[in-house]
């Protein structure tokens, strides 16, 4: 079997998503790749954990694909963190079953690279809210891969988020054959 | 009325709780001071968003007091964040009810000060995982305050315990008797 990507996608509002939308139309029909859908699963913030854990075992690459709000994940897909990747699992003793899987962390946001500067909006770099979503993934082991930002996702013209959708799908795809190659 | 300070508490498991419990044990009694514990009053996720805007418009100093969970709030208080800290209240056009407030973090974390470094298993000083929460009190217009962090929260003797919760109240009230001043 060729190596599985799991795509954990967090919008509180499907019906109103557009950017992260089509960043997951662009994959969702790739072999080997599965889509799991939190709000839609989980509406009253029922997150099956065994179910979770399953998904993450079967998988090798894990992407992460959410709006940002207030700067890091949507609420549930915290509770997803915080109910999935507990000890024993994700880690401390014989928590090791993330170990080893990459990790792709695909946000988009609202402001521009503008907004994401010291004297913009938000104060600060884009990077400088990476720190704890990065060390998260790290902390379970696994490796983190350089991340998918779509900035402007509220205003981006219909042709750049086609363009981003295509750019994705190649990541995804030149990582399961760089990764097949490996285990060929 | 003196100024009234707002503590919204987020521990999932309150009867685990040691640390979160004793900060807020030691100023619960204190003055025109409210606690909301938001796992107690909302198991469910059902956040009541009118009684929580209410209670912030109260207030002039706002608390967030919880453990760190994969580096930042716990599910329910992202939830809280996402659905209260809302453009129209709290940014925005019009949303400007929190601006001129202060804002107090008071995080409780596992790690020890050295886990918390460069070499340590956090790989970061845990001033890297700030920029996140400060930038969601700063986009509401609120006055970042000095963070008040307990490290070590799993391990730390009764007796530093007991001191830690003397120093947040003595904060406070220092607080309430500066803030008194500048209204008188």
């Amino acid at each position: 079997m060729a190596p599985v990507i799991l795509v954990i996608l967090a919008h509180p509002y499907p019906r109103r998503s557009r950017a992260c939308a089509a960043l997951v139309e662009a994959v969702r029909n790739m072999r080997d790749l599965e889509v799991r859908s939190l709000y839609d699963l989980y509406p009253d913030y029922d997150v099956d954990r065994a179910a979770e854990q399953s998904a993450l075992e079967r998988a090798r690459l894990v992407v992460w694909l959410h709006p940002l709000f207030w700067y890091t994940v949507p609420a549930l897909m915290k509770h997803w963190m915080d109910d999935v990747l507990v000890r024993g699992f994700a880690y401390g003793a014989e928590g090791s079953k993330l170990a080893g899987k990459d990790l792709l962390w695909v946000p988009t946001t609202g402001g521009d690279d503008a907004a994401y500067s010291a004297a913009g909006r938000h104060h600060h770099a884009f990077s400088a809210f990476t720190p704890g979503i990065e060390q998260t993934a790290r902390y379970c082991g696994m490796n983190w891969l350089e991340p998918f930002v779509l900035h402007g996702a509220h205003e981006i013209p219909d042709e750049a988020l086609r363009d981003a959708g295509l750019r994705l799908r190649a990541r995804l795809e030149a990582w399961q054959e760089e990764s097949g190659a490996r285990r060929a």
